[in-house]
């Protein structure tokens, strides 16, 4: 079993993103737990993503790749950290500048999303990225 | 006014995109109607597409963009074709490819997404790059 954090700044509760989240989380449950972890400002992220073992961070200056690319590095990530990996996702100003020289950043797009959008594509490009891995018929 | 067209194949009716979608409709209706028209085919979208007297085509092929630059991209199609423009939205087999051949194409990023949350990413850039364009807080 996969077990991934989610761990972002500032929480935002909209309906429809739940919804949204809720369906790929229920997809996921046979193979993968995702928890999301939200807290106050970036004091509290540096302090939780100290205890993480491994992490990787979301910056709009991370490397871009495609969701099969993605795919071999969630993957190979899990391997390495025993089933486990933490995300981070900065807040309103960006992520903290200790975690962006710390941890591999990775990024999406060139262009600025919501925090609320941010989370979707993640989740999606998780269970996108298991199900490459299993080679379904999802990503076809 | 702007009015946009959004074409797309294959109808999908979540109701947490719809919800999403909504919010953003309703926040740009001083300044900009989007219009959501679903075909059934690629043929059908061909026939829709040539009506059209300004296109924008969606394809993982297409330019990336910051949403600065798609702000000053949008409003300058916008400009020049008396504030009217269709994005195009390709079916699961991607974009027909005279459609590519003819229109300029535009990506979000160089992952493969859902047609759902790309409705939502084109709906949330449209209403960011207006804002961007009037000099508002929004994209800060």
């Amino acid at each position: 079993m996969y077990k991934l954090r989610i761990l972002s700044v500032g929480k935002t509760k909209e309906d429809w993103l739940e919804i949204a989240i809720a369906e790929y989380l229920k997809r996921l449950q046979s193979s993968t737990i995702i928890e999301f972890v939200f807290v106050k400002n970036d004091e509290q992220l540096e302090a939780l993503v100290e205890k993480e073992e491994a992490v990787v961070c979301l910056d709009s200056t991370g490397q871009m790749m495609t969701s099969e690319k993605f795919s071999s590095f969630l993957i190979k990530q899990l391997e390495t950290n025993g089933s486990r990996l933490a995300f981070v996702i900065g807040g309103a100003e960006g992520l903290p500048p200790n975690l962006k020289k710390k941890y591999p950043l990775i990024s999406f797009s060139p262009m600025t999303f919501t925090h609320q959008i941010i989370r979707l594509i993640l989740v999606e490009q998780i269970y996108r990225a298991i199900e490459i891995d299993k080679g379904s018929r999802y990503h076809k």
